[in-house]
């Protein structure tokens, strides 16, 4: 089986760090490209935890690309208090990782993006973990890509249950739903992995310790990381018994659809004031014959997670 | 087989009609009574026509019941500008029908569900088509009952699409959220029959003009009642083109679960000012490993059309 090409478009972020293992270590993905994006950090610090994270794990041929600063509807962009707490300051638990000689490439993300349509058609997945502005801005340039993609398969969004930023808005998409409307509303078609199934995908330190006891740098400094994380849950989601896989998840999704039952539906992101980064299925469209958007509702929670655990115990082993 | 019994809790309502009709031409249901609810018209408005449905199609063994007239939040209730516009000042669109020569019970409807709830148990559904006041007050005065009724399939709610009195709230829930609350976290099994799938679930004057054509007086009262509806429909929806068979589809899958898709999910209702109405799951119970609910998401439409214009021909053929 051929891989599949696999750009991801992160905000690193402990969850994107957990995003990008995953891709690094899937067998049957080809990780092309790390796009960033600001959203749990600034853009130029996602893209310095990007780059170390994946220098760290071996996988130094993967180019890293800075994306856009700031959403579609601002021309300036502050890291949200609650996103610097549930992150830490520098977006992967104020976890110090050696650093990185790479650099980030010339190319921007969203021409890199653009390129990689034309040349993989099909075969390319695009994996958003953060806000949607880079995509939306690739298709506001080169519409036609939306016919060339394969896949986006991204995490974002609630259909069946509330936002976490507001009732009515999950993260991700709360950062800028004019450009996740863009892309819900496009030709492209969007695997939806949101917070219905997300937040029913917990890691516990019970993991986090098997990754402690490799004995290994990744596997030390990704346990640091995100017990970081784990602790923050259980102060903000005492109820919950661990933290959410929520970027990790899309990914897993992207490699195996098998791991969610979806409802095919075409989807929109309501834009204004009362209900800003609603994602709810479009009331005029529910007979389309083709819906472009599947929205992950349930998760086989258990075979994911021992998937997650078999390819980053791997993975973090095998880089001392 | 046996027959289910079966309670409607109707506010007739053009709708509510063909629901009632349903239930009375179902083979495998045995309608043991109609309870009545404030919503499209007043609680006395809604027996009479309830009274009135039920004789012209026959079914004069049917006792019908008065229940509350407002909703648990309130203690007047004044019909919608919006309700009298979609369904007719006297709610089955300003058509006369044959007076009957029956009364309401003098038994309460709340009173006749807790008394089938011990009489029939599992074999009892509970098919409430207007607010959930009634039944949520039958849980109010008789706990147990919620261990004891077989199913509630209500039609209400939007999971996955918006509401339709606002983007939150669907008409029946918004009539009602503290009653729908109740009824949702109570220990009920809730099958939800709401938005997501009544609009896609369409009703034509090519439907209609086949009871015309029969030359009963059931076919051509129900003609000229559905008929109003779709004018009105067509009005305020235009691109839907036809009238949503609301509450006869949750009649229909309470006969025949197979006609939908379900989501196995624990439900609430919000009842902030903000979010009024609006139905989702719950996030602190999404590991329930038995969830008290199950949300329509998909319907197969064409094999319930179908059946529903097999059921209310023959129906309607035999009552001159």
């Amino acid at each position: 089986m051929a891989k599949q090409k696999i750009i991801l478009d992160v905000d690193t972020g402990v969850d994107d760090a957990m995003a990008i293992a995953y891709a690094v270590a899937a067998p049957n993905a080809d990780l092309i490209g790390v796009v960033n994006s600001y959203g749990n950090v600034l853009v130029n610090q996602a893209a310095k935890n990007s780059l170390e994270i994946l220098d760290m794990l071996g996988a130094t041929d993967v180019p890293v690309f800075e994306g856009q600063p700031h959403s579609l509807e601002s021309n300036t962009f502050e890291v949200m208090e609650v996103s610097e707490h549930i992150h830490g300051k520098n977006g992967i638990g104020n976890v110090e990782l050696p650093a990185s000689s790479r650099q980030v490439q010339e190319q921007s993300g969203v021409d890199f993006m653009i390129e990689a349509a034309h040349k993989y058609g099909k075969n390319l997945t695009i994996i958003p973990t953060g806000p949607l502005t880079n995509l939306a801005l690739a298709l506001r340039k080169d519409p036609e890509i939306a016919d060339l993609i394969g896949n986006v398969t991204l995490m974002g969004g609630a259909l069946t249950v509330p936002g976490n930023v507001t009732d009515a808005a999950e993260a991700n998409i709360n950062q800028d739903a004019t450009a996740a409307n863009e892309v819900f509303r496009s030709k492209l078609h969007d695997t939806m992995v949101g917070l219905d199934v997300t937040l029913r995908t917990l890691l516990t330190k019970n993991e986090t310790k098997k990754w402690r006891d490799l004995g290994t740098v990744a596997g030390e400094k990704f346990a640091d990381i995100v017990d970081y994380y784990i602790d923050i849950y259980a102060e903000l989601y005492p109820a919950l018994g661990g933290c959410s896989l929520h970027d990790p998840l899309a990914v897993g999704v992207a490699c195996d659809p098998s791991f969610v039952q979806t409802l095919d539906i075409d989807l929109l992101v309501h834009t204004d004031e009362h209900n800003y980064g609603r994602t709810t299925g479009d009331k005029d469209h529910l007979d389309d014959p083709h819906p472009t958007a599947s929205a992950a509702i349930q998760v086989d929670e258990k075979r994911y997670l021992k998937t997650f655990m078999e390819y980053l115990n791997y993975l973090f082993a095998n880089n001392k």
